[in-house]
């Protein structure tokens, strides 16, 4: 059976205090710690591509598992911030981790919630092609897109990256997923050059759809709270994530949350968490992500 | 069983000749019509973009096809030139299509094999996600690309769009797909503002790499060449074609070449022609595509 076999991230050693910009954008630390939840945020070196990220953090997770690349034969990146439009960044790690020429490679294009997609993802196209070791790479670099006046964005975002290996004898298996869009409100959150977001539209699309989705798997799934360990959501903001727990009545020590360190890694924010609990023994974890599309995408795992 | 129910595809109307540039090229009628195989390619209109085409080619699929939009549960969009990096440009179409919040949209970053990855990826992702009706776009509109002082693109690429419309009941089911990556070589094809494309290198890799994996495919699948009634091969240029049917040593009436009228027209090529095999009653067809990445993926579809 398929499933996470191990995760590893990389956060860049490069860190900007929101604490220094106080006074540019008249914030106070209440506003920096319990609103926003970031204090610094990780910043790349400018000549750190997409790829770089992925190949840092493939080197973390040698690190800790044996792997041997000869036999990886499916290689995902999720990343709307990739090296070039063409071609596709997973062509470039592929290259860079020197991986088989028997490997599929691709990228899927999507924002927040491209972690549960890309799970999904990886996990149905290595089953029906018969393929047996996957890495799944999250690599989002919003250093290069950020509009540095713009308060919505800059004090917000971080850059990072994750990789899941995905293989027999795994530790967790998804046991299902759910997914939605709203693809009207597309122009909430975009890219035309530099990044912008309707941070009060975002808000409100989230709190008001994604607890409702939350609880509508766990039904769909004859679960109820007390059959989750944890609840891993994307790491938007301090007061989104404390929002969706509210509305879900869910006791804040199952609901991590993270990101004071490094900012919102975009589609990295739930699996740089979930390495964090991949070890700790959980029966059932619920991951919700959700932003750019609008998208969203929630998945239960249970432990193998 | 899901598989491909319909088929429908764009192309602009507006064309432009290669005979108008054979002083600035210094090319003949021969090269024009027996190497690159390209007479007129289509161009979009300038403020169109990859999710117009991807709607125009919608609307066409309406025309021999009863759809009930509400019932599209998985919207994917294979493109390298997106509306935008953020959002994914399937969000957008999703918007303009007016589907339901309850369709799983994500774009799928590949080039010219980017056909048979996509058709993997859909069917492996609707399957273990219940899905049950779903739209495979391709869009990649590369005149927004091109040099047009550089021979060896300007000549070559159109731009255009298909709809693969996937659900039960359909016409054809992929029996087996097979894919590779030499990512070693990404540089060959590369767009950093403008699209740069190395063609004796990328020749080279189709004309020893693709002949052998599309055999191997057949063998693997115990089916000799008088199994297959066609094989829809990307339509690189009809050097490229030639040359890989020549290798195959397969009879010319079995292997479509049709982009003289429209070009290169990358992810769409292959859904094109086989959008015009599709009611032919063909047991069994070979689809082979392969180019930027370097990237190759190939399939056998057979008659439901």
């Amino acid at each position: 059976m398929l499933g996470i076999k191990n995760i590893a991230s990389y956060l860049p050693q490069k860190k900007v205090s929101n604490y220094d910009k106080k006074e540019k954008f008249e914030l106070d630390d209440d506003f920096i710690e319990n609103k926003i939840g970031v204090k610094f945020h990780c910043v790349k070196e400018d000549d750190e591509k997409a790829s770089d990220l992925c190949v840092k953090a493939f080197e973390n997770l040698v690190k800790k598992t044996n792997i041997d690349k000869g036999t990886i034969d499916c290689c995902i990146v999720v990343t709307q911030n990739p090296d070039f439009n063409i071609p596709h960044t997973s062509a470039i790690v592929h290259g860079k981790l020197e991986l088989s020429q028997e490997c599929a490679c691709f990228d899927i294009s999507l924002g927040c919630s491209g972690y549960i997609y890309g799970l999904s993802n990886i996990l149905s196209f290595m089953k029906s092609n018969g393929l047996k070791n996957g890495l799944l790479f999250t690599s989002d670099p919003y250093s290069e897109i950020i509009d540095h006046d713009d308060k919505n964005t800059d004090l917000i975002f971080g850059d990072g990256a994750s990789v899941t290996y995905i293989s027999e004898n795994p530790l967790y298996v998804p046991k299902d997923f759910s997914f939605g869009t709203n693809g009207k409100a597309y122009k909430e959150i975009l890219c035309d050059d530099k990044l912008y977001m309707n941070g009060r539209a975002v808000f409100n699309f989230t709190a008001t759809t994604i607890p409702k989705h939350i609880q509508k798997l766990l039904v769909k799934n004859n679960l109820e709270d007390s059959d989750i360990d944890k609840y891993i959501l994307h790491q938007g903001s301090k007061y989104i994530v404390d929002t969706i727990r509210k509305r879900l009545k869910v006791d804040e020590s199952k609901v991590p949350f993270d990101m004071y360190e490094y900012g919102n890694t975009i589609s990295s924010a739930v699996p740089i968490i979930l390495e964090k609990e991949l070890n700790s023994n959980h029966k059932r974890l619920l991951l919700s992500a959700y932003g750019i599309g609008l998208s969203w995408g929630s998945t239960i795992l249970e432990k193998n």
